[in-house]
């Protein structure tokens, strides 16, 4: 499958490696494809500037926002909150087009220090935003709620009995995505939260779960639901 | 151990017939005791009107704010969130002291129909709110992630095996309360997350709760934490 990724920071890398070493086409979207192989220092989050990791994961390759959406088939959001609205408008409405965006995306606000605060909450989302920008595109939230290796690997932590949310408005992209997060990454549990108001849910969950990692001390956890 | 109770309500209610229950001396704090007697409309949940269930819990005693506050050691605010502020205020500063606070509220708006949005969040919480306007009370947020059956009874999900959280600036008070959780209702995992504004996550964590009580078609749920 064609998959073009939005971000070349930690979220996206990860998705990258894991779908690449499936056997994916995968396209990495980026503003200027030069200067990100330019770039020499490396990301917050210690890891290595997008040069040094490209050259361990030859098969990604690397494109323009615009590239990366009009050759892949589905799209995934994985630029910081406070980018997304900006990268999706440069990848172009019509190189978006119909398709499913997975978004990942918080809208985590890191200019005040820690811990993050969001830029949009409680009668608005992310998720909602970017579904109303382009109304053609399938938003589809997800995976926002763990940490990059749970996202490909959730039987990292208690043999993958745990759960992830899905919000969007339309129920056959939903019915896709969850059934490619198994497909892919070995999801077991994704419970389908409703229409995409709903990432106000899983988006204003962050600062819960930055709280549990402080106490923690590790993000490697997730949360299962008990009845 | 004699134990003031903020509102009537069902959660009030719970806690109070569970402590009661347990031997302790309940009193329930309410604005105006006759009113609160003389009432015949039901609140809303379907549940009984007090004077009704009043006589199903003769050991539980009605008085006003300021005498629940008074003459207990310890206080519970089980009051909706947008009433909390002034009942404490009614209560009176000099009858609550330097007492601990179980704060159980939510800061929920159902104004704007279903589902509720949070009448403060992100860069404050009810939690914080309670503590700015009486600095002395020791102000514990806890069990509000939760429905009340689950409060007083957290083995009716999964044998007790899921987590509750704890946020407050005294330390003692957090221990005490822990313990009291462990010793009252049987909660063994309980997760401290720091300082009162770590309230903001608990609260902000309900538009997700209500979605996910949405999904499962009970509010007889909870999560655990699993690493």
């Amino acid at each position: 499958m064609n998959i073009g990724i939005f971000g070349t920071g930690i979220v996206g890398r990860t998705i990258a490696a894991k779908l690449a070493e499936l056997g994916h086409n995968v396209l990495m979207g980026t503003r200027d494809t030069a200067e990100t192989l330019r770039r020499t220092t490396p990301p917050a989050g210690g890891s290595p500037p997008f040069s040094a990791w490209q050259e361990t994961h030859p098969q990604v390759r690397l494109a323009t926002f615009g590239d990366a959406a009009s050759r892949s088939e589905i799209l995934v959001n994985a630029t910081s909150g406070e980018a997304s609205l900006k990268v999706l408008a440069s990848a172009g409405e019509k190189n978006l087009g119909k398709k499913i965006l997975i978004d990942i995306s918080n809208p985590l606000d890191f200019s005040k220090g820690m811990p993050p605060t969001l830029t949009v909450c409680n009668t608005d989302s992310l998720g909602e935003q970017i579904q109303r920008q382009f109304p053609e595109l399938k938003v589809v939230k997800t995976l926002n709620t763990v940490t990059a290796l749970i996202m490909v690997n959730p039987g990292l932590v208690n043999g993958g009995d745990h759960h992830l949310f899905i919000s969007g408005n339309d129920g056959e992209a939903k019915v896709k995505v969850a059934g490619l997060l198994k497909e892919w990454f070995g999801w077991k549990n994704v419970m389908d939260l409703g229409d995409i108001t709903t990432a106000r849910g899983t988006e204003m969950y962050l600062p819960l779960w930055i709280r549990m990692w402080g106490g923690l001390q590790t993000p490697m956890f997730n949360i299962k639901i008990v009845r």
